[in-house]
């Protein structure tokens, strides 16, 4: 069995939490958190504390914190030598402090307090220090039913900006429809099944397989009638640029 | 029962072949395309011709060809005041020939001639010149198990510029991550889950509320370091360019 305590109790904190309680080889030591009315409710079924020193013996301390206050809080824990992870795309794992074991338990998938999301698909990317945590770190992983990938500090940096692109931008373009289609008194949900089904697409196919449209075809009748459209000047420039990067991609130049 | 004659066999006409013969309260009268070879294999389930003079009556003639071929097809047709529909999201209703009552059946989906699509999810984009085939329309969008909506052609062609947004931008983001983190070894697998989990989060949220990362905290130690690891131009400036934007939809400036 094992032990696992959790530190913080913000949207990766709160998901971890459950997941790691329904784990059947995974027992939730502790739940540490600063401000104690967030985990309160938790009190009969796990160890809800907060303070630092209160925290007991746990075979992984995992800090799912702010990614500017690892740093100090690892310095706060008050014991050596014992395995404390991280769970942030961007924060290096040096920046924990050596006098314990450290590692990075970095799930990529995007986290909010009420949405539900089934842990099993999400990927799990994994760092160490000392080389001999790396296969418990795994275990882990696993013992949540998730996919364990051992990356390098680059790695995980780049998939953080990569992130970026496919769900913060991403879900931009969705935000940029919604605004050009509320203008015109369309419903939005007539976009969500096309949506999906791009998202889908590329379960299967390379994104760049799954291309198809205007900038693809070089279809400039097409490219500057949606231009005339757009009648917001940074829409424009998106268009214009995507447009563009496109083109290139399928050596419409 | 409704009678169709399908005409084009490419990526959408295809599609509304299979979903229409399988449809209860319709029969595929007959299934043109200019090129036979293309449909010869279904000549045992269907009266396939590629003569448009051998055309017989049908409730309506739907023309899923080429954007720039419609007008000139709708031309060639044999026959007067029967319905026909183009299903395009750009093409206008007048550029059908007049001696026909004119519809358009565009269908708000991405559609390839392998991918296997759940026809029932699909919104169906309705024009009529007749108001009196209007009910018709919505008819044989339903006995698909699609939902019609009645919409202008501004409405259309707003839908179809969103559509590029939603579909061929996003999915270039997507090639754009690919590319990046090719470059790093990383398995573009890792990052799947988070694509289909962006897509999923707006289906019952705005994107305006889905919306998280450096450029909506305003993080800009991580928007640094994230121009610092991209080396090419065109993905720097796109970068720069989502970020301000998110940043201004979200009152960061
Ligand atoms: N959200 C995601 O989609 C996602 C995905 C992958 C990785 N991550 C990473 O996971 C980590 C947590 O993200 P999150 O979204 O869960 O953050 P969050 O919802 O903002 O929660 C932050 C947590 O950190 C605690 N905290 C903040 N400053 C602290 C300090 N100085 N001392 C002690 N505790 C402090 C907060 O405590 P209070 O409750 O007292 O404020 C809260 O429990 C970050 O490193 C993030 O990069 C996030
Ligand atoms: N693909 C999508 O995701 C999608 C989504 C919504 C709407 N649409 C619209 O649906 C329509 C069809 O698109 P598609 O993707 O199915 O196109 P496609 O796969 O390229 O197929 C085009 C079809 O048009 C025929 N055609 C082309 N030029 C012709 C001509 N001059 N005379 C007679 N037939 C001609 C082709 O015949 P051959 O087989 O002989 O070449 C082929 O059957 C377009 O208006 C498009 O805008 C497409």
């Amino acid at each position: 069995m094992i032990t696992v305590t959790i530190i913080g109790a913000g949207n990766v904190a709160s998901h971890l939490y459950r997941a790691f309680n329904d784990a059947k080889d995974v027992t939730v030591k502790q739940w540490y958190n600063r401000t104690y009315s967030t985990i309160s409710s938790y009190a009969n079924e796990v160890d809800c504390i907060d303070d630092l020193n209160q925290l007991k013996y746990a075979d992984i301390y995992i800090m799912a914190v702010s990614d500017d206050s690892s740093a100090s809080l690892s310095r706060a824990l008050p014991f050596e030598n014992r395995l404390v992870a991280h769970t942030s795309g961007s924060v290096s794992i040096h920046d924990l402090d050596k006098k314990n074991q450290r590692a990075v338990f970095y799930p990529l998938q995007t986290f909010s307090k009420d949405a539900e999301l089934d842990f099993s698909e999400i990927p799990i990317c994994i760092e160490v220090t000392e080389k001999e945590n790396l296969q418990f770190m795994k275990d882990l992983a696993e013992a949540l039913g998730c996919t364990p990938y051992k990356i390098t500090t680059e790695q995980r940096q780049t998939l953080h900006l990569s992130a970026v692109f496919v769900n913060n931008f991403t879900n931009q373009l969705y935000r940029i429809a919604h605004e050009i289609s509320d203008a015109k008194s369309i419903n939005f949900d007539i976009l969500k099944p096309l949506i999906m089904e791009t998202a889908r697409k590329v379960q299967h196919m390379s994104p760049y397989m799954a291309q198809t449209g205007p900038a693809k075809r070089n279809d400039k009748k097409t490219i500057k009638r949606h231009l005339k459209l757009l009648e917001n000047e940074e829409h424009k420039a998106i268009y214009e640029l995507l447009t563009a990067s496109i083109k290139k991609t399928h050596g419409q130049r």
